[in-house]
Parts: structure tokens; sequence; C-alpha cells
């Protein structure tokens, strides 16, 4: 075999043998600004991966939940998926007329957000159920494609996929590259969201966990659907989080990230198993580039797990000086 | 360089690389005979996965859903849940003299299987909902773990791990292998599974669908707990399991495999959908290995299922000219 053939084989193998070496080391973070909180993020993540240590987590057990409204993607002035179902409380509206004798529906048809906000997760499950039942999952599914590729947020005039923290999307990609399994745990609607966390969030349909109304197996023309009844199954969020985990996930998860009081359960249950932990709140400071609110506002309040994060050792990420970025600047906002 | 030290590097490289090529095609199915069933098995398996064809099915999309009792493990002369449900009601009868008023109380106490075999799935989680409640989640776990590790089945004189069905290991291990995600999908108690389906069966906890009571986030000593009610929350069974499906995994599954009526609706929905899909059905047809039973079985009844499976295009596997094999030879079933 002659030299020249030799090393043009060693070139080609040598490629071979790069293509499957990890990359070096970037930064994972890069729209994290060095800091407490992505100190905290790094030094948590090399403990539980460093075979050999007493900290070390075997990777089927490296499981990270992630709150939706307010810590993945904005809340204001109101959630996304109220955004959703006040369009349709509107239309339905005149063959309802006793909707206006109901504080919840009342408060839809006034757009009172105070009000609205008061009623919580339970508050928008209601008016799902209301307003988004009688069909199929399938025709939810596809309603909500539509709307969320139609829908602009009027501040930013964006589609609200693009209104997702840049930051976060860089945590989630980190973790499962880390080898955690990454879980939405949301107070918002479970077939509301899992039209689009794949594609936004690199989230599988099986790995969202959310409120939901109840649904039914029915046979339709001699063919199998699961029909949307108009009932409340499942509330996820305070102390509903921790249980929808278990039902759903059946580990307690080793890290878990929120943004208001709904998440208190949530990141009290995490944090209270043995070994690292990381419990970690958004806190919206920075009106200029998205919000500023915490413990008087309609959606998302923050006030008692904000002061209980200093003694469970939670970070608490100060949007304004620890990210770089707020949203993804370009307009597909890959996982 | 040296033509020696070029040929060592080569040699060297050539190593490397063959370590990241897939091992040469063995059979991966050693415990099924050929036969329609195998084919079945791979010719479904080779068209989903063959890039670049009309049936080509992303992975994520690759959903397989496995009923438990009779399907991945034995079911006779009981549901092995009941022995350890059983077990506690005995324990137990002193505390509840108004058991013995009850038609599914009393047929436990008689030990009555025909009776039992009636009430079903719901009677075998209103029997767990009275008998392990007031713990938490973590206490039934560790006594389910207690069990499972001690009992042994009279008839083999082998823990029920052990009873497990090497054929579908082997499938499990395939599907996976060929990119898809395995689910179990069960009328039997969710947190009865989930402390050993991921040794078994490699299934995770979060991978298991299944009955459930009610849990409730309480704090106890200052530490969050998930405690058990004595309350039913759902039964994966019949209709109940294309429900469980959507709730849980949210897609529609490829492949379902099951071994009884209760399966019926799962195996409708799963094969309703469009694409090459795969229903199977395990028969039980070898009294000498395992058990003989269809039709009038106490448990894992099967009739209108087997109606209809030559309309539906589902497989019937013959346990008895399909398997070479019914249980893993060795003690630990690895997955």
């Amino acid at each position: 075999m002659s030299g020249v053939l030799l090393r043009k084989i060693v070139v080609g193998l040598l490629v071979a043998v790069l293509l499957h070496l990890p990359a070096q080391a970037a930064d994972p973070l890069p729209s994290w600004k060095e800091g407490p909180a992505k100190s905290a993020i790094l030094a948590f993540v090399e403990k539980v991966t460093k075979p050999g240590t007493p900290d070390f987590v075997a990777p089927e057990k490296r499981i990270a939940t992630f709150d939706n409204d307010g810590t993945l993607w904005i809340e204001q002035p109101m959630y996304i998926q109220l955004v959703f179902v006040l369009d349709r409380v509107e239309a339905l509206a005149p063959q309802h007329p006793e909707w206006k004798d109901d504080p919840l529906f009342k408060a839809a048809l006034d757009r009172d957000l105070k009000a609205l906000g008061e009623f919580g997760a339970r508050g928008l499950a209601r008016l799902t159920a209301a307003t988004s039942t009688g069909m199929t999952t399938e025709e939810f599914e596809t309603q909500v494609e539509d709307w969320i590729e139609a829908a602009r947020d009027p501040r930013f005039n964006r589609p609200y996929t693009e209104l997702v923290y840049q930051p976060m999307l860089e945590l989630m990609s980190y973790l499962r590259a880390s080898g955690f399994k990454t879980f939405i745990v949301s107070g918002g609607g479970l077939y509301f969201m899992r039209p689009w966390t794949e594609r936004v969030y690199g989230i599988p349909p099986e790995q969202v966990v959310g409120s939901s109304i109840e649904i039914e197996y029915q046979m339709q023309d001699g063919k199998p659907v699961l029909m949307r009844l108009p009932k409340i199954r499942f509330i996820d969020d305070k102390a509903g989080k921790p249980v929808g985990i278990s039902y759903h996930i059946g580990r307690r998860p080793l890290a878990a990230f929120g943004n208001s009081d709904g998440d208190l359960e949530m990141l009290t249950y995490t944090t209270a198993g043995p070994g690292p932990r990381l419990g970690m709140i958004v806190h919206h400071t920075d009106a200029a580039r998205e919000f500023a609110y915490d413990r008087d506002s309609a959606f998302g309040k923050l006030d008692k797990a904000l002061d209980e994060a200093a003694a469970h050792g939670w970070t608490v990420v100060d949007m304004k000086k620890d990210w770089n970025t707020i949203f993804p600047t370009e307009r597909e906002a890959a996982p």
C-alpha cells in the first residue's frame, strides 16, 4: 500500500472518528450572564452527572420539570390560553345567555383581567371546558394549531410561540444533553399545550403534564374517537403539581423551574428530596424587554414562593440582570 | 512517519470506527418460531422504519403500548396484584367487620376467584383503595417492593417477576432498538406496577399507564408527602385504555399488544389510525408450559376481541405454536 493511500485512509478515518466525538464544550448557556443563577445551574449539573461521586444520579432518574406560563413563555397581560378562550367565549356567547349571570363568564365577556386572574387555573379550565367540548381531541388539536399559527401578540407583534425565553430553551437543551428528561408541569391545559410543545420546546406530548377535562371513548360512524366532555378532570396547579408529577412521572424531580406561587408546592416537593436538587424561580424584573411583576400581579403572582426561596435554597433568576437575551432572535424558536 | 506506525494508527482507527457501527443483525426475536406472528412483527417494523418510503414514521411517533396482565406476565389463577391484595384484605379484616356485608369484600375473604374476576379492574382498584391507603406513595412503593421480592408463585415456584414472557421481553427490546417508545397500558394499579417495571421490562415509571387511586399533597412534620386516599381516580381498562393513552401519551399508538377483551378498545383505537398499524393478541393456548384459557376465564377473558381480530387485521399469537420459550431461563428477567 502506498504512503499516499495510507495517508488518505488515515485522514478519512480520523474524520469519521471525530464525527463521533462530542464537540468541544462551548458555553451551553450563552444567553445567561455570568452570575449566581448560571453558576448554580452549571454546578448542579456537574454534581449529579459526575460518575463515581456520592452525588451522581443515574440518567433515568434525572427528571426536570418546568412550569410553562411565565417560566417558558410570556403570561402578560394574561395567560395566552386565556386569549384563545376569550375569543371562543365571545363567539359562543349569543347561544349562552345564562353566561352573563355567572361571575367567571361575566368576567370573561367583560375581559376583566383582574377578576379572571383570581379565578386562576380552575377558571381557565372551566372556560375551556365550556367552549371547547363536544368535539374530538383531534378536532380540538386542529383548532389550537390553527389559532397558534395565526395569533400575534399585540405588543411584540410576533406569534406567541416566538415569545418563549431563549435562556430557558438553552437550559432545557443543556439538561437534555446532560441526560435529563424534561417535562412541562403546567396549570394550563394539557390539550392546549401538546400540539406545539415538541416543535417549540423539544418536549413531546407524553412529557406534558397539565390541567385537563374529561374525555370519553365513543364510536362515531363506525370509527373510534375521543370526545371532549364539558367536565374538569384535574387542575395541575399549586398542590396539584406534585400530585400531577406523581400520577404522570412517578418520580420526584431532581430539578424544578417555576415563576409563581402556583409552583410553590412543586418546588418544595422537588427540593425536599435527598441529595443535590435544583429549585429555580424566574423573577420578572425587566419591564423594558418583557414585563416586571410579582406580588400584585393578576397572572403569575409571585409572593409566598419569593419569601420562601432563601430558606429552601431556591435560586431566584433576575431576568434583567441574569439574561442577555429574552426571546429567540430567529423566527423559528427551535429547541 | 514510518509505515509501521501508520499501520498501527490505521488499525486503531478502524477498531474505533467499527465500535461505532451497529452490530451485524442477529435474529431479534429468537424465542419466536418462524410463522405468521413473527413475520407480521418483522414486516411491520421494517415498513415503518424505512426512510424515504410512504409508510415511514418519524421515531418520535413510534409509540407501542402493552397490556400487562396476561400480555407481559401471567394472570392465572388470578391477577398477581390480587394475590397481593387478598393477603392485605385478610390481614385487615378483623378491623373491618362491615366487609362481610359487601359482595366484593366477601368474595375477597372467601377467595372466590370466579366472583372476583367478574368485579374486574374496578374491583381490584376498590380492594387496593381500601387496603393500601392512609399511607404515602413512598410507603406503598416499599410495601410492593418487599412483597414482590418475597412472593413466589406456587405452581412455578418462582418470583412473579420471573413469570414474564421471554418472547415479549424480546419484542419490547426489538421495538426500542427500532426507535419505538414502549408503554404499559394496564387495568392494574399504576403504583403497583411502577416499582418493578423498569428492572423487569425496561419500562420507566413515566411510561406506565394504569388504574389509580386519588393522592393528595400534604405536609407531615414539615416535610411534603403524597398521601394515598381511599378513592378511585381512574380505571384504565376497556374503553378507559384509549382514554388513558390520550391523557398520558397524547398520541395514537402505532402498535398495541393485548390478550383479553379489556384490550378491545385499545386495539380498535390503535389500528383505526392511518398508515401501517400492528394490533396483536396473545392467545393462551399452552396448558403444559403456561395456561390455556380464553372465552370462559374469570381473568383475562378473551371472547369479543378474538371474534373481531380477523376483521381488524389483528395478529393472534398462539403461545403453544408461536413461542419457543415462555419464561426467561435466567433468574434475572433482564429487559
